[in-house]
């Protein structure tokens, strides 16, 4: 965790000597200055060669040291959203050396209770720190504890609903002592307007505030490169909220006390904020303004996210060192738009991702047919049933691992009401690089028990587009198209039909083959490989590729006859995956051939490159060959043991 | 659907010529008025003699009217929230035989799109309104259609999560119509402070309101049954949400036109605001106080829910006809109480639902140790991880059905962390009469892939305590106790023990035993009944009980290697439920013996009760018993075909 001793004199001298939080009690302003500084030039310069969260980093450094230099962590409890806004955090905490960052071995992409007693939240799915906050706050009060609560929170996660739910409750307790930073990024304002931040943190009535809105406006329309297009662009996504959180008049009404705003890189401005909120009392709420991207040219100049999340760049320019080729994304993206040329009736929805889905080109091609709701995956789930019930067929493209927020909305909701949406879950399967909570591992298990849905898992490229366009001519059951992160293996071509189900391999020819191996969406390739390895054991292997992997194909079950015994694979967990499904399957249909599924194990799964991640949980073509293998060998064992005590009998 | 002639003439004469909603039109004033006596006099006759949601729908009598005035359903929607209070609607829109509410083949308690083209929503989940008007008034704009959206939703949903990030999204739209009715229904304020509504229906500053607040209390105080506590008591649970909504302020600076207060029981009133609102082209809410029982002494008297939802019960006393008897919930409502006074720890938590999941004991024990935190499930288990993490064991108590609201939370906040937290879950399985939503057929399914979570199914009183206090003990991982609606059987004593399981049958002496019956939960006299009757039919059983079947107990597969066939019975979702996660097992330990998984069939269930619905799916001690025997003859068959072919060989 160390930098070597030529670092140490260098660009970093000043953070490289901070151990610990306490570490910056005794800082002048000007080497807390220095301070920051340094953790943008490590940040860029770091994370350009790892990938990672810049752009949210860059934006909370004041903020960060303010909170450090202001809390005891970790006795009092500095808590994150989401989390990918911690690595400032981690610098403070004794964390410096992010040379593996999100690789396995190396830091967490979020706060990490492995890491360090200072991070408490890991779960880095929105809107859930003041959850957090209000139930530790309890137990302070309950135990008579008398540290502090601290959660920090962005504008964006205020838009989901779990944020509304902590802070009605937390509202309801005037005496119980819980900080809220609302970390406001929204960028519009910071660069132009920052140095009016420190004046408003006096201003205490929402006619205040609308001076200060106004004045925002005027000097961003004077300024040529952001004239007003930009800011109404900017503030179409968070319009509703913004009215909603600027006003304090809204969290004054609700019980909460309301500080700000403050300007967020003023760190004497937010430290004096936060030490404020501190003697409260009670629950108070300090509002921060700050700029995704702080600092770095290239972030501040990127329109569409400010660097929010990257890959690995040219640190000056900014540039992605490797081409990115087309993925699974760019695939579904590129197909809605030549579907919603063809059928008015389509319209897409988002969860604050229109980019990251691959939204952007429908959005561009028809503004009118697409809507960002926020981060709200449940009122996109719900608003979808009423569009389809509307009459029109809505495609809901979410992340997989966000998709369990929308669970009971997609049963309830979509399911029940026999509503037409398709839900496009991208990044399924192992994910890897950012820890167990963004691997899509869960889906094709809890939806399994959706009456009526019927689930894709498309293998390549071809399938995305052909499945895209089956699941979008259903119109009375929720369809759900998935598939992987990153870029879109080679095509795998069919070689015969067996019902729906694609075959994409057939057994040299022989009395009755041994091996039915079931291949799930993106691992056909590494099904194939498997057949290969069972062929060189004298086992012969059919794989298939059900593309629709619920409800199960009903030939599957004879077909299963046909063989001694069915494996099958997929990039899923394991408990109530489709292997499940498919056993069960074969079970109502009497036909008891051995059957072996392969996933992913129940269990969180660390940090880690897919390709580590895969090989650490088994999920390779030679473990499972290897398996599959050993259990041909049993049951041929047990096959003979029990024709030998046949014939004796 | 029509009532007897000599009805017809009697009490609810004009009620009785009520079609369909255009029947309203030419009513004058006072026929209005006797309109909505002839309906309070209904719904307390019949309610009363079926059971149903009585409270709720007293206090819309008005509301509903005005409504089917002003709109033109179904051409205009009008959506209900949760409903349960769509009784009214039903009235006013063809449905009038309420003799069979909620049993099978009458009428659904809940708005149910088989029944009239006049419902639209039926998932009777609360907070999921706004989502669906949103969905449906972006449908009417793209389409460009000119009828309306009407979402009525009750006080108390608004503070689920859904309903905000609804109203986020709904008021970022200036132009596109769409009415929001909020069914104010604290009762503290109508009985005594309706007169001052309508006056207050034009005061539009949050200084009028707060006014129109502070008399209401000065009123209440005055009158010495309803006294300072009870107006407090009133107060907690929404305390936070009416201070939300009451000032207008919020909602107009959020962008949503608002009009009120009104009071709801001024039908004259409610229709002026109504056609304001209608006229107004964006989106607007429309606050309605009511008044929950209104016009029935005894529901207005009962403090603790108003008669929400009662049971068959005596029309002029409101008191129950069948005596209650100890119930799963009580069981459990007893054993926390003990709990809590033995272990500090222990704090409970409800999700608006006190009384009905058994917290109420607890709370008057130990008041500030349990949390009512609004319709909210997924701050109950996010605060939950809070709690646990900050040293207390937390006890969530929730309906089956309602979990899946807080899906996303237990596996990322409470599973990921590793936090103790107890998950006790009332209404399990088949509930019935309240229909397909309210079934609690999927815990036990979408559970299965949590890392970590351990899951009970007690199947008697003694094993809810035992397995509670098991629960309990568990500080490293979440923990779920689920059991049945309705009073809990006679106690199944344990005959041995294999495992941790326990052995509630053994077999007749055998050398092999034929069946080994895995029975889950409430089913266990259900599988013992099986047992004789395969008895009858020469063939053996052993009965099992797992306690909990999650994770599987290791003894189970060796145990299933000694007999011929595997059956698992249990009352939830077939689809990776308990049989399959127990088939999996077997698979891992390469068991291979033929299992057969009973359940509830993956498809949503029309209402009915409990014993109509499980005749109808076939989950009765005949039914699989006679399933079962066809099992084992078709193996008996095969082994033979088998033998003959090796001997022959």
């Amino acid at each position: 965790m160390e930098f070597p001793k030529a670092q140490r004199r260098g660009r970093w001298d000043l953070l490289t000597r901070i151990e610990g939080p306490r570490d910056l009690d005794q800082l002048s302003p000007e080497q807390l200055e220095q301070l920051a500084g340094e953790i943008r030039s490590y940040l860029v310069d770091s994370v350009s060669k790892t990938g990672g969260h810049l752009g949210p980093n860059l934006g909370v450094v004041e903020l960060t040291i303010a909170l450090h230099r202001v809390f005891d962590s970790p006795r009092d409890r500095i808590l994150y959203d989401t989390g990918h806004q911690s690595y400032v955090h981690k610098l403070l905490t004794g964390r410096q050396d992010f040379t593996r960052l999100k690789s396995k071995g190396g830091l967490s992409g979020y706060p990490s209770r492995a890491e360090s007693a200072h991070d408490v939240i890991e779960n880095s799915h929105a809107s859930t720190v003041l959850g957090w906050a209000d139930g530790l706050a309890k137990a302070n009060e309950l135990r008579r504890r008398d540290d502090h609560v601290v959660a920090v929170i962005g504008d964006g996660a205020l838009t989901g609903g779990m944020a509304w739910e902590a802070l009605n409750n937390i509202a309801a307790a005037k005496d119980r002592p819980l900080v809220i930073v609302v970390n406001d990024n929204e960028r519009s304002y910071a660069p132009t307007i920052g140095g009016l931040a420190n004046h408003l943190a006096t201003l205490r009535t929402t006619d205040g505030y609308e001076r200060f809105l106004a004045r925002g406006k005027e000097v961003l329309n004077r300024t040529p490169v952001v004239g007003k297009p930009l800011y109404e662009t900017l503030h179409g996504a968070k319009k509703g909220l913004k009215d909603f959180i600027a006003p304090q008049g809204m969290f004054e009404d609700l019980g909460l006390k309301y500080v700000g705003p403050i300007d967020g890189h003023d760190e004497a401005a937010v430290e004096s904020a936060l030490q404020r909120a501190k003697r409260f009392g009670g629950p108070v709420l300090v509002h921060c303004l700050t700029e995704k991207g702080r600092g770095y040219q290239p972030a501040l100049e990127d329109e569409a996210d400010q660097f929010h999340q990257v890959g690995i760049i040219h640190p000056d320019t900014g540039l992605p060192v490797k081409s990115s080729g087309a993925d699974w994304t760019s695939v579904f993206g590129d197909e809605m738009v030549k579907l919603g040329h063809e059928r008015e009736d389509i319209v897409a929805i988002t969860a604050a991702m229109m980019r990251p889905v691959g939204l952007h080109g429908f959005a561009q091609e028809f503004p009118e047919r697409v809507y960002d709701v926020g981060i709200a995956e449940q009122h996109a789930a719900v608003s979808a049933a009423g569009l389809a019930t509307g009459g029109l067929h809505p495609v809901f493209a979410v992340y997989a691992t966000f998709l369990n927020r929308a669970f009971d909305q997609l049963l309830m909701d979509v399911a029940l009401h026999k509503c037409g949406v398709t839900f496009v879950l991208d990044r399924a399967g192992v994910t890897g690089s950012d820890g167990p909570s963004h691997n899509g591992m869960w889906d094709m298990s809890v939806l399994q028990c959706v009456p009526g849905l019927r689930l894709a898992a498309p293998r390549d490229a071809e399938q995305v587009r052909a499945q895209l366009r089956e699941a979008v001519e259903v119109d009375d059951a929720p369809t759900v198209v998935r598939y992987s992160k990153g870029k879109v293996g080679p095509a795998v071509p069919a070689v015969g039909r067996v019902g729906r189900m694609d075959v994409l391999r057939r057994p040299a020819e022989t009395q009755r083959p041994d091996v039915l191996l079931v291949s799930v969406g993106a691992l056909a390739p590494m099904c194939l490989e498997i057949a290969d390895l069972l062929d060189k054991q004298g086992i012969s292997t059919t794989v298939v590729d059900p593309r629709w992997v619920k409800p199960v194909d009903e030939e599957l079950a004879p077909l299963a006859e046909q063989h001694r015994v069915v494996v099958t694979v997929e990039d899923n967990g394991r408990s109530g995956g489709v292997g499940s499904a498919i056993a069960q399957s074969l079970r109502d249909a009497n036909v008891d051939v051995p059957l072996r599924d392969f996933g992913i194990p129940e269990r969180f799964l660390d940090h880690g490159s897919r390709a580590d991640v895969m090989a650490e949980i088994g999920l390779t073509a030679p473990d499972v060959a290897r398996q599959v293998t050993g259990l041909v060998a049993r049951l041929d064992g047990r096959y003979e043991t029990q024709t030998a005590e046949a014939a004796r009998d």
